[in-house]
C-alpha cells in the first residue's frame, strides 16, 4: 500500500506525490521476460486494508486463479520495518518463511531504500519480490495468466475494449483511487481543497455515466469496475472521515451507492472486502493525521447488504461466463 | 470553550474530563450576589464557535436582551494567549478596550491558572469576568433579566416545567453536549467507544422522545431545546469526522434531523450559527487530533433550509409569545 512518508512525498506546496513503482517486472505467458507463468512459483502478497493490493485479491479471484497463484495477508499494522506476517503461525508467511515483507524487497534489491508496498508478486523459491507494480499486476492477470482462468471466467480487460477502460482507469486513478490520498495527506488547505475538488467532480462525473448504465465500460464487469470499487467500499468507513472527503458520503450519492452495492453483492467483490482491516489499517498507522490511533466505531457496514435495483439497467456481469463459486 | 489540554484533563483511563466553572457570581435582579442587572453594565462575551456559548447568544435573541447586554465576539483562532479579539479594530474590545480574554480573568483573579473559556459575562467599568458559569448564564438571562426582556419573549425556563427540563438536560449535557467531547478528546480506545455508545443511545432516546413531539419539554421551545440544538447544528460539520461520532451523520437521523431543521429555521436558532467559525475553530485549534490544520471543505450546509415538515406535530414554539423580529 502507498502510505505517506510525508517528508519524501510531499511537495512544496503541501501535495502529496506518490512514488513510483519500482519492481516493474513482468510475469508472462511466453516466459519472455525471464518470468514465465507457472502455477506455485510465485505468491501475491496484499494487505486486506489497501485499496491497491485489494484489486489483485478480486481479479484473482473473479479469474479463479486461487489454485496456481497463493494468497499471503500481511497484518494490517505494520510495525517499524513495515508489513509484517504476523497473522500467520509464528509470525512467518507458510510459504516463503519470510516475516517481513521487506525481506523479500531486500532480497531482489539490496539497496532498496523505498517504501515497501502491496500488492507485490514474490518468486516463493527465491523468497524475492518479482514486481509490485499494482497497475500491471491485474492486467497481467487477466491477460498473461489466461491459460489457467476457470472456466466461465470473465473478460476483464477485453482487447476491444482497452482503449475505453484505459481511458477511464487514468481519469478514475488521477481524481479518484490516487485522489482520496491527495485530499488526506495534504499538507496545504490549497493542495487539499485542489484535491477535493477533483475528487468530487469526477465522482459527479461518474455518477452521470453510470446513471444509465450498469458497468462503467461495456454491459459487462471490467477492469475500470474492479479499480474504481476498491476505492468506493472504502470511502465511508475511511476516507469520508480520515481523509476529509466529507462533501458527501457514498451513502448520499445514490448513483454510486447503487453502483457500488450492485458490485458488492456480486461475488468476487464484496466476500473479499474486510472492514476490521481497513479501518485499523488507516487509523492506527497515519500518526500525522490521527495522532491517538483510535479507531472509529461507526459506520455501520449492514447498509452494503441492501437491494441496489441496479439489474434493470439490463448488463450482464459475467458476459458469457458465470459468477466464481 | 471548554478545549483540551490533554495533560491536565485527561484521566489515565484516557477518559477526558472538564475542568469546573470557576467563576459562579451571578448576576441578580435584587442584587443580593453584588452583581445587580443593570442596562449597560455587563458585556457577553462568546466565541460563534463554541456550543456553550452558542446557548447563551441564542437566548439573548430569544429573549430580546441585546439592547440592554452588548456582545463581543472573539476569534475562532486562539493565540498561545488564548481567546482573543483580533476581529475587532485595532485587534481590541471596542467596549472594554481589551484584546485577550485572558485579561479579564487575570483582573477578577490575578493567580487564575486555568482554561480562559466563552462564554463569559464580563462588568465593563472593572474589565473583569463576573461569570464563566454558562449553564447558570442562561437559566440567568431567563429569569433574573426578565424586566428586560421584549415584548413576546418566550417562557425558555417556566417554574412548572424547570424539574422535567432539568432532568433532560442532565442526560443531554452527560451523554451528548459533552458527551461528543468525549468521544473527540479520549485518548484511548476504550475511553472513547463508552462515550460513542452512550451518545448514540442517547440520541436514540431523543428520536424516539422527539417521533411524537415537536420540542423536547412541553409544546414549546425551552432552554431544553436550545442546549440540544447547540450541539446538534455542529454535529456534521465537526464532530462526524473531527471526533469520530460516526455511526451515522445527523442527515441520516430522521427525527432528530427533521427537529434541528425546525429549529434551526425558527428567529433566534439559524440566525445565530456561523459554520466557518465552528469549522475553522475546531479544526485549526485541535492540533492533538487534526495535526495539520486542515478544515475540511464538507458538508453542504444547504440542507437546513429544506422543509422539516414537524409543524404538523403541533406545538407553539414562542407560546403565547412571538418570534424575535
Amino acid at each position: 500500500m502507498a502510505e505517506a512518508q510525508f517528508g519524501a512525498e510531499t511537495s512544496q506546496r503541501g501535495e502529496w506525490v506518490r512514488q513510483a513503482n519500482r519492481f516493474t517486472d513482468r510475469i508472462t505467458a511466453d516466459g519472455s521476460s525471464g518470468w514465465p507463468v507457472e502455477p506455485d512459483r510465485y505468491r501475491l502478497v496484499v494487505s486486506l486494508a489497501c485499496p491497491w493490493a485489494h484489486r489483485s485479491v478480486i481479479v484473482r479471484r473473479l479469474l479463479g486463479l486461487e489454485d496456481v497463484l497463493s494468497l499471503g495477508v500481511v497484518d494490517p499494522i505494520r510495525d517499524e520495518r513495515g508489513w509484517r506476517f504476523s497473522l500467520d503461525p509464528d509470525g512467518r508467511d507458510p510459504v516463503t518463511g519470510i516475516a517481513h515483507l521487506s525481506e523479500a524487497y531486500l532480497a531482489a534489491d539490496p539497496g532498496f531504500t523505498g517504501r515497501y508496498t502491496v500488492p507485490a508478486i514474490l518468486d516463493v523459491a527465491e523468497r524475492r519480490v518479482v514486481t509490485n507494480d499494482y497497475p500491471q499486476i491485474t492486467l497481467d492477470l487477466s491477460a498473461e495468466w489466461a491459460a489457467h482462468h476457470r472456466e466461465g471466467a470473465p473478460q476483464l480487460y477485453p482487447e476491444s475494449l482497452r482503449a475505453e477502460i484505459d481511458e477511464v482507469n487514468a481519469l478514475v486513478y488521477r481524481d479518484v483511487n490516487n485522489g482520496v490520498y491527495r485530499c488526506g495527506f495534504a499538507t496545504s488547505q490549497q493542495a487539499y481543497e485542489e484535491a477535493f475538488e477533483r475528487l468530487f467532480a469526477r465522482l459527479d462525473w461518474l455518477s452521470e455515466r453510470l446513471a444509465g448504465q450498469r458497468y462503467l465500460v461495456g454491459d459487462t464487469i471490467t477492469e475500470a469496475d474492479v479499480r474504481l470499487f476498491t476505492t468506493l467500499v472504502r470511502f465511508d468507513a475511511v476516507y469520508h472521515g480520515h481523509f476529509k472527503c466529507n462533501r458527501q458520503k457514498l451513502t448520499e450519492l445514490p448513483v454510486l451507492w447503487a453502483y457500488a452495492r450492485d458490485l458488492f453483492q456480486t461475488p468476487g467483490f464484496g466476500d473479499t472486502v474486510d472492514f476490521d482491516h481497513i479501518k485499523r489499517h488507516y487509523y492506527a498507522t497515519h500518526h500525522q493525521i490521527n495522532p491517538t490511533g483510535i479507531v472509529p466505531l461507526g459506520p455501520d457496514p449492514s447498509a452494503w447488504h441492501t437491494p441496489h435495483d441496479r439489474e434493470s439497467l439490463g448488463g450482464r456481469p459475467f458476459g458469457d461466463g458465470a459468477p466464481p463459486a
